[in-house]
């Protein structure tokens, strides 16, 4: 919980601008990719070459996950300079061209509120990165691999003072690896794409109706019966907690209970409150299944799982869910309704808190603080519980006020397709927070939570970043660093440098395109693309019903939450409409709206014969009626003159048309295509 | 050694044009994609719809690698049609749109001259594949998703009938993992692909001067010191093995000997033939450290090692490498020339021949085959090692003649970035090969090689892939399938498909620049890389001197060898200057060189402040003056003018110097503007 002295950088900015010690352009050059922003930035006048002969020293008290976070920061280094670099580091501190100083080690596997700050002082000698414990020094690499800048005199890191630590002790990103499992590489460079951003908590989602994903030694029938074969041995579990542990990452397991545990009650359908049998459920959605709370076999097998996974997990939280339980099979159930009657449990929201209680017992026994979704919240609960909040920063300052720890999701579910500016305005202590500050310190950060519905290996990159790391700046940096587009400018660069950990964001999309059409020329698709969206929310079923055996590799697969297409046409109408404008230019929207028409009509006869394109054909066509309907507005602007009587409303019926979704896409330039028709006038 | 009775493809599609049955067009979708071409193809009328109620049986024979084999198919198919098929297989031949029938499983583990013929009936009601083995069956479905078409009405398969063998029984990719190490899931998405052009043999190189790869348990230390750290497991070799054998791929193994042997001796220096110490070696290039043939340490070690190997690897055949002993430290040792002249040997080469007989024990003992390079090639070696043959067909036949059993790699070096079609066109048995019948058995088949100098995990796929397919073709089809241009238009259509595998050559290559650039915009850069190549043969070290440490994320590494805009421009001048035509058109070469124009102004500036792209900046430049010199030619062309004297030399003169590589890239499209010079006239 540390929350420092405000020192934002665009005080930092203002002051040197004041000074005029930094040019701007300076400025902008050497700041472009710090993303989260630090707590303080103070930039000076110099800058230190890199080239062949940089080498790293580490002093102090040192240890091998930081040299190897060294090794590989060096090799990353090395990728983007093209230079063959030092792989050793050096002792004589004197020599290096950045030195590190770690006071300590810290703890080796991380804990919440480990000391993640650091300082790093540029000049144009050297680097000197400072921290108190190796995660923080981690930290402090990312932000230099951040600096990396260069210009016609070659490589250099800018001259520079910084002073960082985290606003939030829990920054996290939950993955589901049971919708869709997700394979160890999926999750490894997740990991190393999270260090980047300064995330430090996985939540690794593993038990839902559709899949029980981690094995257990003592009941083995668990995994062997509820995954398809798809399941991390504990093997491959404790390499991802020590491949976190090597990124300063926690790793906190999901078992969710006692509702979506269709896959536990595969093996063990005598603990379900219906009796079953049950099979592996193949849907998204809401499902009866739920363990029985007043069975005692349940809890008899319940702590031994609890046993087993306390010792595999050495995370000191352990997430038990509790979201989503409709209790239709305990309304359905006598002898559960005798037993609530007899222990006069009134509802079941209480009979969920009986059940928690008794849970809570198996975690405290092993040494394990219960976490869980805002359903479990219950003021009788024991206040080290902590509340995972899907609801909001209300429900979560509630809890907060009664003596409860949280942790804010809602906001930031990025499986809702939403795009980056609407998750990174949440901020999880608003400035409005009616908490005080003692109350404050309970809320911890929160978590990006990528459910996996509609994820495949191939596409969950793209769905996580880079909008997660929009949330990663928002837990880390102060609450006023919030600048929109200066957000969009950055991700865009921190995008770029996410693909140097192998992550697959950007380059499967076009590797889905040319599947599409199986073939090279994907120019049209990618117009198209450029310009529409997944619906939003929980509306891709709707649309377009598909299981979890699925395939993910249709046209909604490869859009993505921001396209790229529809900034730069926004802008370009915004800035052509621009009454107070002395240069209203049209050129840049006839340009764009000429693309589209090319698009859109390369594209048609492809669409006809791609059987896999048949539910998108409309949207090409689409496609050019936005084209013409802008370029008949623009004609009207140009000309001045006014559109004969009906054009507007006629145009505006199109564009309704238009805006409803097909194929679980939506267009997101309707809205600047009606401005223009609004423009054109007429009625 | 299966050669069946000659039915070219071009011999059915010219009686079919005959006969009419079947119109060119439906044709040209309905084979589009077959490659490897099948030894017999009968095309027919009628289609299979593929639609979500696709279903597969088995019959006959079958195992558990088929129906693993089928339930992959299925995804994938899955992943091209975006329609959920079915997960499991049917036992109702009469029922499945697709029924494979298999007499015999056939070995598990793959041996040289499994039968992997197949037969596949496709008509408007079923697909019927029919195969001896299990294998065989595998070869077939790779060309039933081949076979995938989809038009107006749908995806199907066209009816057809199919009678496939291979050619060559020994189709061989090598893989180099020594000089650079290849993790796990580059070799597995690399099986996969073999297996989708039918290619049977994974040589692996698996030690090098530059590292010793295999984990040994008898002799640990010469992985833990010669390996970096970089080494299979035991267990990932077998996992290796596995993979391979469910795809049908043998896996043989090479321990290169007596030279090539640094990473052997960093351990083991009282093995070498001079006294050491000995490091990894990071350059690349022949090296001295070679292997004490007079030294019985070096047999009893290699014993030890060779008989541990030897009950790892299964396959009967065991490469020892042998090449490029150049005998310095040999001359050098007095111990060993005293050996020599005791013993009566005359010259290194017997020395080394001595050598292999030694070794040859030890592999016979444990019932391998040998298998070696040119080098080891002797008259007086028994005639069942195998000659693997990087000098040529002459070598080869001359080992045949001579009894020996051989494969062919020269040719098939796709480490030297040759384009697709100079591999194409080498014939292990050429037309005019002096071998009779029986030698001729005795050319098993060939290997395309991929020595890793310059690759990393992130590139070798573009390496490989999709060129390698072309080899594939050359191996499996008969002699007169070798017409380029529709080899070049079906590598098109398999190089997508293979993504769908997880490779890596298309997609990487819009990723490096974009690192390069540290940007989105790579339009200009694209431009540029479509135009130029990676130098050949083994001249990128003479340009661009680089370890096996180094990076490999520069421009040449994004570059392939068959740079993509090169075929459409030099086509382009060829048809606006063919004096034949009567529709001369120069506007297609036109639009081009504007583009190039266009792409080198746009670069110029970026490369001025992207210190990883100086060492190209000249290449922009070049790029603008041969759009420069195209546009003036063109303008006398059109002109019918004659430009003044000196100009033709001055441009010839210029484009002498653009044609010189930099960076390790050259141009491939400065014949094609000498054209344009020349066209122009002039003295």
């Amino acid at each position: 919980m540390r929350r420092s002295p405000y020192h934002s950088l665009f005080f930092v900015v203002a002051v040197l601008a004041a000074t005029g010690v930094v040019t701007a352009q300076d400025l902008g050059t050497a700041r472009r990719g710090l993303m989260p922003v630090p707590a303080s930035v103070e930039w000076k006048v110099g800058r230190l070459s890199i080239d062949r002969t940089f080498t790293v020293a580490l002093s102090g008290k040192t240890d091998e996950r930081l040299r190897n976070y060294v090794f590989r920061v060096m090799r990353r280094l090395e990728g983007r300079t093209v230079l063959e670099l030092s792989r050793g580091t050096l002792t004589e501190p004197a020599n290096a061209a950045l030195l590190i100083e770690t006071a300590s080690t810290g703890n080796a596997i991380p804990k919440l509120g480990d000391d993640e700050s650091y300082k790093l002082e540029i000049s144009d000698k050297q680097a000197k990165l400072t921290a108190s414990t190796t995660v923080g020094a981690m930290r402090g690499l990312e932000t230099v691999l951040q600096l990396l800048a260069g210009d016609k005199a070659g490589f250099y890191l800018p001259a520079v003072s910084i002073n960082d630590k985290p606003r939030f002790p829990w920054r996290g990103l939950m993955i589901d690896s049971a919708r869709h499992f997700q394979p160890m590489d999926v999750l490894k460079r997740n990991l190393d794409a999270m260090a980047a951003v300064k995330l430090n908590v996985l939540h690794w989602h593993l038990t839902e109706d559709q899949g029980f994903r981690v094995e257990s030694k003592k009941l083995p029938e668990l995994h062997q019966m509820g995954s398809d074969g798809n399941f991390y041995s504990q093997t491959e579990i404790r390499e991802v907690i020590g491949y976190a542990a090597d990124r300063g990452i926690r790793v906190m397991p999901e078992f969710d209970m006692p509702g979506h545990a269709t896959a536990w009650v595969v093996s063990h359908p005598e603990i379900a409150s219906a009796p079953g049998p049950y099979k592996i459920e193949r849907r998204p959605g809401i499902f009866d299944p739920t363990l029985d709370p007043t069975n005692e076999k349940t809890y008899k097998l319940l702590e031994v799982f609890f046993k087993e996974m306390s010792s595999l997990f050495p995370d000191a939280y352990m997430h038990i869910g509790g979201d989503e339980n409709e209790g239709k099979q305990w309304d359905a159930n006598a002898s559960i309704q005798a037993f609530m009657k007899q222990k006069g449990i009134k509802s079941n929201h209480e009979l969920q808190t009986y059940f928690n209680t008794r849970i809570l017992v198996f975690l405290k026994k092993n040494g394990k603080t219960m976490m869980g979704w805002d359903e479990i919240f219950q003021p009788s609960l024991p206040k080290e519980v902590v509340i995972h909040s899907w609801r909001g920063q209300k429900a979560l300052a509630e809890a907060a006020k009664q003596g409860f720890a949280g942790v804010l999701s809602s906001g930031y579910y990025i499986d809702l397709m939403f795009p980056a500016r609407e998750h990174y305005v949440v901020d999880p202590l608003p400035a409005d927070t009616p908490l005080n500050a003692e109350e404050q310190k309970r809320v911890l950060g929160g978590e990006a939570t990528m459910w996996s519905e509609w994820v495949s290996p191939d596409t969950i990159d793209s769905r996580i970043w880079p909008r997660t790391a929009a949330i990663a700046e928002r837990l880390w940096s102060e609450r006023n660093v919030n600048d929109v587009d200066d957000m969009y400018r950055r991700l865009g660069l921190v995008s770029i440098q996410l693909e140097e950990l192998g992550l697959t964001h950007r380059k499967n999309r076009t590797m889905l395109l040319r599947r599409l059409v199986q073939g090279e020329d994907i120019s049209g698709l990618q117009t198209l693309i450029s310009l529409v969206e997944p619906v939003k929310q929980y509306r891709r079923y709707q649309q377009r019903p598909q299981t979890m055996l699925s395939p993910l590799t249709g046209l909604v697969d490869a859009a993505q939450a921001d396209a790229d297409g529809v900034l730069r046409f926004n802008q370009a109408v915004k800035d052509a409409l621009d009454k107070n404008s002395s240069t209203r230019n049209l050129n840049e929207v006839r340009t764009l709206l000429a693309n589209w028409r090319e698009a859109a009509r390369s594209l048609q006869p492809v669409m006809e014969n791609s059987p896999s394109l048949f539910e998108a054909k409309q949207l090409a066509n689409d496609l050019e009626i936005l084209s013409a309907i802008g370029m008949e507005a623009l004609s009207f602007i140009e000309a001045k003159s006014v559109p004969p009587n009906g054009w507007r409303e006629e145009k505006l019926k199109n564009l309704t048309e238009i805006a409803k979704p097909k194929a679980a896409l939506e267009f997101r330039v309707v809205e600047s295509v009606e401005k223009l028709v609004e423009a054109a006038g007429g009625n």
